[in-house]
């Protein structure tokens, strides 16, 4: 019986799963693998920003949407991905223990992530918007200048919170300031003390014109709308850096402000960076049948792959980054998939956009749909009714819809969607015996023993001695695998030898606050070497594989 | 003009200030201070918490609820009462900035906070349901452990997860485990490798009986009906003691769980423990007309409050900490203030409450209403209506009572409301000439430098020597105020010399750190001690003035 896995629950995943299902040979088993439980309706993560929609309405649960397609789906983290053993391991649940997973064939469908280090400052202080999460904390954010600048004397910060910078005139760029720009106006009659000509907005463009995917003419309108709404544009202007205080562009130009929303900036996320295949910009290389070279089985899919293919006169090209296309090219790419396994020729990846189309905040929109270019109202009312088309399942577009009436009749709620301040260090109780370790598990954080003590154990893999200690009030566990990025090293049990206590940090704010603290770090050092036979010992002191 | 001030946005802060922005002598201003900038309508989280109600369904911004009653909104935390100067100390936005606030009357509305430390492990291992944050983390955490299970072959760990206990079968409780069992239930059939029998549902309650506050009859058709729905009720049974893979009870049973709901143990905030007046059982007693003894022109109301009154039998007993008893409280000390103001006599608190409910889940209720008892489904439609009464706002009754009727008949949605997480290990940038810290802010993290330098200014109160340096990469700073818990120590300038990285570690995570780690804790405490002038150093190395 043959397995497909296929990694990734955006539109390329489930479009993919979904025509799949269908197509491939009975008995075929197909294994959705996404790291969150639901998939997320980016279009309208704007919308959520600025508190028309409510965050459920842009997420639909995976299950329910693959519901009785015959496509079993696994919430997991994947870690590793074995092209010659054809295994991808994962972590579940507490992300602790370690699974492998078998597959014959391996669908690549995990998306871009964020990346802003090429511009300092930017990862640190800016927004983006690609999760449910990101859209509540900028409307949170957004609110809360709102409630401290109204209290406020001080000009000098109140400029700084009353202004708001979106870098990126892309779809989502335009739509977020768009859809921020009403909030806001809609609500300053609870603000008495903000005049509405203190509010302002730039959206930072490194082009020479907004929305880059449409025809000029739609996107000079575009212009000329949000322009007239108070909304300054800056065209031909990168983004040289940021700070807790202000964004500089590259012509030396600076905004003091409190709020930078990022929507540029994908990339290959490091998983995908680790992956011994060819790539370009940021992308897997895939043939115009979406296979990767040099690996058996193995297909990329949707925005994290580069799919050549021809345009409308012809010319070579890539498939772009839209959902438009990842449905299309999910569904071509299922029936590649059953035709392969079933012994039959490919097909390679062809097809004509119908149009596209963009809002623009203040119930009105751009659009070019089948060579016919609207703007306003009109385009307004067609781009909802578009993505109402696309959002999956009648129970949410109903929801949809009746946020969206809702929306037009009455206020909007400014209360705050209230967020967990999680800090990273927690305190963790395990009573006598209980096991916060066991062999065989990847660590997760760095404990320091509060109350009562612990066992740990480690036997040597190479058959080297195996390392026992007892641990006491004061000492610490897992600083070792920590400090080695290896996933698969080998970890040891630590068992409470009483009820105890321990503070654990998150392992990359442990190694960031260790890397940087030279303090700290030399400790480290030499405690691993002192107290770890040789054969235990990371072989250098590295980061581990992640992000900042 | 006399300016009341009112602290905290709860049931009995908000009719305070309604009502008194109607009674009061023209030109008094009545400010309320509150630290988010929205009501919440806590009898609603239950719901929210299993997705039948989206999380804005039981928030409103304070300044709507508010508009065009002449009531000044400030959302800020209160850092410090000062009885004598008759000063609110708080401090807004990036919250590090402090300003004072003057007042004449002020009412101490602030509620009561979640306090499990009596029991070990609680506090680290359980879910409350006080928040959206709470309902939206609870509700994650519930389908994480269906998305684990459901691929899960260990049984021991998939029991654990299957496993939900709730701790307190008052209102919050019974509600709470009645909707989590619905969605629950719900839910299977997306999950096909669970057997409904799997699932195990623990309510305990250290009383004889459950919903105390309502009559036993009504309590016992409560009991029995949770119990047909499969729910385990454990009468006289307190918890000894919780641990990340369990829960112990006082007579020694011990349920394997990942899931606690905690909902009992409210307490007095740090603020209010801090308070010099006289308090009983964590809250700050008042006469009958609310006054706190011994000091000036401070009233109490709400759950913060021990309010004396006669019951309906005439006996002496105190105000119940109920939402219907909050509102008429605010009604009356509204009253109150205004006579106090014009100079006439006060009224003591009185009300004799008109009755209770109870939803207990799948379409089903307890009401003990104006004497009449009713059960069931006609109860449920009764505590619909009431609850539906007691929002605020006409927009929200509207959503409410859509999304109840979606619920109905519409699969419930289980995708996930991501939720950020954040590390409290942050890097930072500052650009030259930028300011971390100016005197007489407060400190809220610990900053070790990873590029640039930075200088440090401290002028000495005392008239001693400013203490001047330069900090450069691996250097830290902020670790001198954050070992004094005192909020008004002494602050220095922070500048940066050049573009610079920092990493900052929230305060508390810093602090809890620290004292674990005895390598840190004497790193820091010789560190202060070599560098820092004499009386620049903290007088004692203590924790800063929060909890866990």
């Amino acid at each position: 019986m043959a397995r497909v896995l296929i990694l990734g629950g955006g539109f390329s995943g489930v479009f993919t799963a979904k025509n799949l299902a269908k197509s491939a040979p009975a008995g075929t088993e197909v294994v959705l693998v996404s790291e969150t439980n639901y998939f997320t309706f980016q279009p309208l993560l704007p919308e959520v920003a600025a508190g028309a929609l409510s965050a459920s309405d842009s997420v639909t649960q995976l299950r329910q949407l693959l519901k009785g397609q015959n496509v079993k789906v696994v919430q997991a983290e994947v870690l590793n991905v074995d092209f010659s053993a054809k295994t991808v391991t994962v972590t579940q649940g507490s992300k602790r223990r370690i699974k492998d997973m078998r597959y014959d064939q391996l669908v690549i469908a995990m998306g871009q992530v964020v990346r802003l280090d090429r511009v300092p400052g930017l990862a640190e202080h800016s927004f983006p918007v690609k999760t449910t999460a990101h859209a509540h904390r900028l409307r949170n954010h957004v609110i809360n200048c709102l409630e401290y600048a109204d209290g406020l004397e001080d000009t000098e910060v109140r400029k700084r919170l009353l202004t708001f910078v979106v870098i990126g005139a892309g779809f989502s760029g335009v739509e977020t300031i768009g859809e921020v720009k009403d909030m806001i106006d809609r609500s300053l009659k609870f603000y008495p003390n903000i005049a509405k000509d203190e509010v302002r907005m730039v959206l930072v463009e490194f082009a020479g014109r907004i929305l880059g995917e449409l025809p000029e003419s739609l996107a000079k309108y575009a212009e000329k709308r949000l322009q007239k709404q108070g909304i300054e544009i800056w065209l031909n202007t990168g983004v040289k850096a940021a700070s807790f205080f202000n964004v500089e562009m590259n012509d030396g130009r600076v905004i003091d402000t409190s709020t930078i929303v990022a929507t540029i900036g994908n990339g290959a996320s490091p998983l995908i960076e680790a992956m011994p295949v060819d790539k370009e910009r940021g992308k897997i290389k895939t043939d115009a049948f979406m296979r990767v070279a040099g690996v058996d089985g193995v297909w990329a899919v949707g925005d994290v792959a580069l799919i050549p293919m021809k345009d409308k006169k012809g010319n070579d090209t890539f498939a772009p980054p839209t959902a438009q296309f990842a449905v299309r090219e999910g569904a071509q790419l299922a029936r590649n998939i059953a035709a392969s396994l079933k012994g039959q020729g490919l097909k390679a990846f062809h097809y004509v956009p119908r149009g596209s189309m963009a809002s623009i905040g203040n119930y009105r929109a751009v659009a070019d749909a089948m060579g016919v270019r609207l703007s306003g109202v009109l385009a307004w009312l067609m781009w909802r009714v578009f993505y109402l088309g696309m959002l999956p399942g009648m129970v949410t577009k109903i929801r949809v819809v009746i946020d969206w009436v809702m929306d037009l009749f009455a206020p909007r709620n400014l209360g705050q969607i209230s967020e967990l301040k999680t800090g990273s260090a927690k305190f963790m109780r395990f009573t006598k015996g209980q096991t916060v370790f066991e062999p065989g598990m990847t660590a997760n954080g760095f404990y320091t023993i509060v109350e009562g003590s612990f066992s740990i154990c480690i036997e040597s893999a190479q058959g080297g001695e195996t390392f026992k200690r007892v641990l006491k009030k004061g000492d610490h566990f897992g600083e070792r695998v920590l400090f080695r990025p290896d996933k698969r090293m080998h970890t040891g049990r630590v068992e409470a030898l009483e009820d105890s206590v321990v503070l654990r940090l998150e392992k990359q704010d442990f190694w960031n606050l260790a890397h940087s603290m030279p303090m700290l770090e030399n400790y480290f050092r030499d405690y691993i070497k002192e107290k770890f036979p040789k054969d235990l010992q990371p072989e250098g002191i590295e980061p581990p594989g992640e992000q900042k």
